[in-house]
């Protein structure tokens, strides 16, 4: 998948300067400096220096100033936007100090990406513990990008593989509160963005979407919860009305084996588990987090900071190589529906 | 798969003879016909001959009085221990007539199997609706077999494939209802129902056993729910203190992937679509019903009765194929343990 020479290149973020984040961006470039898609990273160049070291990866660094500066540098060297940093990370060990740098670079590559600059943001994961210490007031990642861009709705997230797409309803709240939080609006307007990134951002015209039901067999007529005849059927049919097409609600536990999934392009599930649960079964390392409903695009690999890996030189590079694929091939959609427009 | 000569056959239940039921039994005879292991119908020949012919299946059937005769027959015709069925079934068409003799399949079979005179029994899906309308005051087969067998405490029902087997802690009820039913005991209890039968089922000296989190991320620390820190993580203490093996809780979405299912034998979840999911997406027609803590060996095939299907002879038999197998494994290992002991 080669970036066009045109097209504004990537930006990864640096994420928590402990974790895994820095070993997996050294490995990702070197899987990618030939092939592309060309990126940049928004990270301190002296601490990639110091990991590059320390893990026995031989990676050149070239700072930059401005992303379009990335595409002629990357076959060469890594291209780096310079961000401060407080203090030497040590792999593995969260400090307070270098919390505020986590979000500046986060900030820059949001503000490259809003004015044209960059075509994504590709995000390498944060520690929210110790974001949330540092007085982080949203409850994740995504939230944040969302105040950034100034959005007044709710982002939605989807996780992406090449054999499954699957959007969560409600997320990271106890499974208690998702039953307590599923309302007709939310679940239609997931829907709804979902139907419209299938279009916008992965080139599916007309998308076929699949919504799973809330309980087993999806009630089995009633019998095993209502939602599904008093909550899901009527979004489903009111979607269907307004144009979209949509299947559902289904038994969750029958739709995601190979013959079901070829019946939809994404799965719209009503809480956090009943998607993750079978794209991470199925694709455990090369699932993409995609944000839908920001206006810029975004992705990032569908792990955590995974600080006992940390400085290990073990972590593996294949989400973020997946996430800026992806983002890749987004931008390529996104340019084409803009074209056609 | 060989029955050894000396062990009792397997008795399969007829079903709900409007369904699939008869046709994956003909079919599965013919799977097995020739390496075992040998099984006997409790059915009504006449409706299997009909059904032969309709859908082409050339299977010489022999109606046997006792299991004892299927061994010495089973490669050459399918054995039969017959019952009587009011009426021809139409495939697809529920007939009420018809409700009582699908108790009356299970209830034999059930007899001779508890009497020793075969080693488990394999039940055909039932039509649930079809049996309540008749007055079935269970809610379903599981619970029927257990008062069958005269079991006080209830059953738990295993999910097996090759490659995962779960177990979940509550069963066909709302996901709001299962929230509410969660408690210590029981989850402590099915956390030793399994254990018992790894052991002496599945033939595991020491299993180990992964118990799924409820929340996203188990909670995260308390963040996304407290089941995890209050009820789960106690349990788990508690189980290892009495000398089993149990890991967890741990998050859900990340411990059906490959490498997660390597270390564990089973996986004991919270709620039906937690375990069911990640096993029909990898496993969607091979998975197995197994009930445990009955005084018998039973086993299912992992789906319904496909009314839409029946008659149409495209029903696949893998499943109930996989259901005799495993119930002959599990005899065997039964056996084994039986002689140790």
């Amino acid at each position: 998948m080669m970036s066009s020479a045109s097209s504004p290149p990537f930006l990864v973020t640096m994420g928590e300067p402990a974790g895994i984040g820095g070993e997996i961006l050294l490995k990702a470039w070197g899987r990618l400096r030939k092939s592309g898609p060309a990126f940049a990273a928004v990270d301190n160049p002296s601490r990639l220096t110091g990991l590059a070291n320390l893990i026995g990866e031989d990676t050149p660094l070239r700072e930059i100033g401005r992303p379009e500066e990335a595409a002629s540098v990357f076959s060469g060297a890594l291209p780096v936007i310079p961000i401060d940093l407080p203090r030497p990370p040590v792999p593995g060990t969260i400090d307070p100090e270098n919390a505020p740098a986590v979000r500046d670079s986060i900030e820059q590559a949001v503000a490259l990406t809003l004015s044209g600059e960059a075509a994504a943001v590709v995000t390498n994961p944060i520690h929210k513990l110790a974001q949330y210490r540092d007085g982080f007031e949203f409850p994740g990642h995504t939230e944040f990008l969302a105040h950034l861009a100034g959005t007044g709705t709710e982002p939605v997230m989807m996780l992406a593989s090449e054999r499954l797409r699957v959007v969560p309803v409600t997320r990271h709240i106890s499974l208690k509160e998702a039953l307590a939080r599923l309302n007709e609006d939310l679940v239609a307007e997931t829907i709804s963005i979902t139907a419209k990134a299938l279009t916008t951002d992965f080139g599916i015209e007309h998308p076929r979407i699949a919504v799973a039901g809330l309980n087993p067999h999806a009630g089995e007529g009633g019998a095993m919860g209502r939602e599904e005849i008093e909550l899901l059927k009527p979004v489903v049919d009111r979607c269907n009305r307004e144009g979209l097409r949509v299947l559902g609600p289904l038994s969750p536990d029958t739709m995601f084996h190979d013959a079901a999934r070829g019946t939809y392009d994404a799965a719209v599930c009503m809480y956090h588990d009943q998607a993750l649960i079978p794209v991470k079964t199925l694709d455990f390392d090369r699932a993409v987090n995609v944000t839908l409903g920001l206006p810029f695009i975004r992705t990032s690999p569908d792990h955590g900071t995974a600080l006992d890996l940390a400085g290990t030189g073990t972590a593996r590079e294949t989400s973020l190589v997946s996430a800026i694929e992806t983002a890749a091939a987004m931008a390529e959609n996104r340019q084409k529906a803009t074209a056609l427009a």
